[in-house]
């Protein structure tokens, strides 16, 4: 059986990841969503190991210390982080793992782990995703400028990503990522192994 | 418009790579085959520019002075080549270009050409090939089997090529090859400079 790859993927505020994600996981029921690990409070409707892995400060910095994470960051006074033990759980059983996390920590697990295949979810324009993130209408235009100002410079260190894929439509970002997943199990080392046997 | 990129399929004797080669050809419009220049002489029925481009010994070794060639080789006493100047006038349409080579042809395109995606059609196990050459009842025993010593030979060589598709079935085959041409143009060379337009 072949073993699961991890793929990284990041993109800016507004672009659409939540929803490209969501479908790749509604295609592809052998693909795992790697759930992060918190300390801060479940919200209403929040299931432990769901949504997150609801871990108190002690567990979580105990866990720091055990080097169980593949990243980790503190926001706001709260942790977060992804647990290696789900990952790696899953990519045993052959299959793959999406983790949708923030560009430093894609830069964390690129130094623990460059094998993980990055991917950056891109804008078709930046014109374009100051459009979307208006047309949340969740927030006034002084932050909607301090998403785009951060997604210019996110977009700016994601160049050393393996792929990027525009999300000009959820079908076409969709079939790129499901591309790259099938791409990336083709690579000699993998292949040659198989047919040795 | 994008760019058109090179792959090149390599294979071994009875691997099937013909038939994968015809149906990505039907199935995608964009691609152009790269037909091979020849000194050898028309057979019944082969028309020049569509089965081979049919050149003299003296435009050949012209050409080959011209440095027109992707590559190049004699065999029993003719020439075969790559034409450069169909494929790049196919990329700069847009289009995708299949080269369908020898790998010492291979290995000169990557020389002049890094940037070309090599791949290696390969069989699920040397017995299942050892039974698609016996299957064919075109050779005798001692040609299958030298046949399939040359086959390792090249596989061995093949290590350093970017991606192994193997050519279980056709399907299988055909959806991975598909999959690599997609990936391969979500590499952040290409989609950064559209981005930042």
């Amino acid at each position: 059986m072949r073993q699961g790859k991890t793929f990284i993927i990041c993109g800016p505020s507004g672009v659409g990841k939540g929803t490209v994600v969501a479908r790749l996981l509604a295609s592809n029921p052998n693909l795992y969503f790697s759930v992060s690990a918190t300390t801060r409070q479940p919200r209403n409707g929040e299931v432990d190991g769901v949504h997150y892995h609801f871990l108190s400060r002690e567990q979580f910095q105990s866990w720091i210390a055990e080097d169980a994470f593949l990243e980790h960051a503190e926001f706001v006074g709260n942790y977060y982080g992804t647990p290696k033990k789900y990952v790696d759980a899953a990519m045993a059983q052959g299959r793959d793992v999406i983790l949708d996390i923030e560009i430093q920590g894609a830069e964390q697990v690129h130094r623990q782990r460059p094998e993980a295949v990055r991917i950056y979810v891109a804008p078709p324009s930046w014109a374009e995703l100051e459009r979307r993130l208006i047309g949340r209408g969740t927030e006034d235009m002084e932050k909607v400028r301090s998403r785009l100002e951060r997604g210019k410079q996110e977009f700016a260190a994601a160049s050393s990503f393996d792929y990027f894929v525009i999300n000009d439509t959820v079908d076409h970002a969709v079939t790129e990522i499901t591309a790259i997943m099938t791409a990336e199990h083709c690579k000699p080392d993998e292949r040659i192994a198989m047919i040795d046997k």
